[in-house]
């Protein structure tokens, strides 16, 4: 088979030297990239991701989300994926623009509010940090797995929800919205505040149920594996 | 001598996911610290910055400006440091909240201003992708590079100016009011424009002149060492 797997955190620049990340070292997605070793493995990552070791893949780097959408709609029109498992935590937001609140103000007195104010800095250069603070305004970003499933309605797609400190229940019924609305055939809910060195709980969902409890990363890269095998 | 070599990139979190990171490989540091291998080093490092190879130091990991700090002065209290060279990244600005504009304008309304509104997310779960946008406060951090010769006059301070884009002269005058402001003895100012795999221009200052120009991380190195040995 065909498989996508994405690994790491996206960053989003807020000028030339600064950029906000989203936290994923990408172990989980070397080890269930391991787990699919006999498969062809398409392994999308961001620089500091950690990579499969002692398998063939094709190696594919992006930084922020316009890469990975790119990468993405690449690989879907030129490939036949029969799996895509999106473990890749993906800045929902962009960078819109960055000012300070002294510019706000004075913007402010001169009526414009804070969806329409025009004194900001550039962030094509490093912001000096003479600044007493700043305000960084991001907008929503395209999610990108909801693409996956418009270009390539035939794969397998497997999403993955991280909430922190929630009841099993509200986690389920928030990976089953994120299931129903993108199209995917499986998500792996997790909490972080349920993960460390050791552990790793997850749940794997279906549209109808819980079908899998898990406590490592080994057994969460099974547990999808066996799920897609069965597709 | 004992040196104090500092690498990587600080990172300052948003919400338990997402943080904002100062660019920052360390690959420069890692190289200082190889130059000065015959030295007792404290290699004071951010998580993902390269480390040291093939020689002896003292590893202490940090991961933001707080961390830093203790860091930083744990060790000057602790240890004679003859030498602090001080080439990480780190942040000019922590989170103070994170809001959104209609939370914004809602407050706005009620005769709240930028610099006193009340209605944020809380930052200690993961933010909601729901919203339509985000606004990030940031207020100025403290600067680390300043308490160095507080706790320690006898140390002698390598800075790092880093800009994008501008004129030598700029460069130099920018480097020298960091040099005179956190009494560096030597600034090492270089331009992001001028920095890539192959290159690494920069200049080497202190309190009345360039001392030398570079090209490369080496030449870099065995400048800082040359210029720290005379002294």
């Amino acid at each position: 088979m065909n498989i996508v797997i994405t690994a790491g955190g996206t960053s989003e620049y807020i000028d030339t030297v600064r950029k906000i990340t989203n936290s994923g070292s990408g172990m989980l997605s070397k080890i269930i990239a391991q787990e699919f070793k006999d498969d062809k493995i398409f392994y999308i990552h961001t620089p500091k991701a950690k990579l499969p070791e002692n398998i063939d893949f094709v190696d594919i780097e992006v930084e922020g989300v316009r890469n990975l959408e790119s990468a993405v709609r690449n690989i879907l029109s030129k490939e036949k994926i029969d799996v895509f498992i999106h473990a890749m935590a993906v800045s929902d937001y962009f960078v819109e623009s960055v000012t300070n609140t002294e510019k706000l103000t004075s913007d402010f007195e001169k009526g414009l509010t804070i969806n329409n104010f025009e004194n900001k800095f550039d962030t094509n250069t490093k912001i000096t940090s003479d600044s007493k603070d700043l305000v960084i305004v991001l907008k929503k970003a395209p999610k990108i797995i909801e693409i996956i499933k418009e270009i390539s309605p035939s794969t397998t797609l497997v999403g993955f929800k991280l909430l922190t400190n929630v009841d099993e229940k509200i986690l389920e019924n928030t990976a089953r919205n994120l299931l129903i609305k993108n199209r995917c055939d499986y998500v792996v809910a997790n909490d972080l505040e349920k993960i460390n060195k050791d552990k790793h709980e997850a749940i794997l969902i279906d549209k109808e149920k819980i079908l899998a409890r898990f406590n490592t990363k080994m057994e969460i890269a099974k547990g999808i594996k066996k799920a897609v095998y069965k597709n």
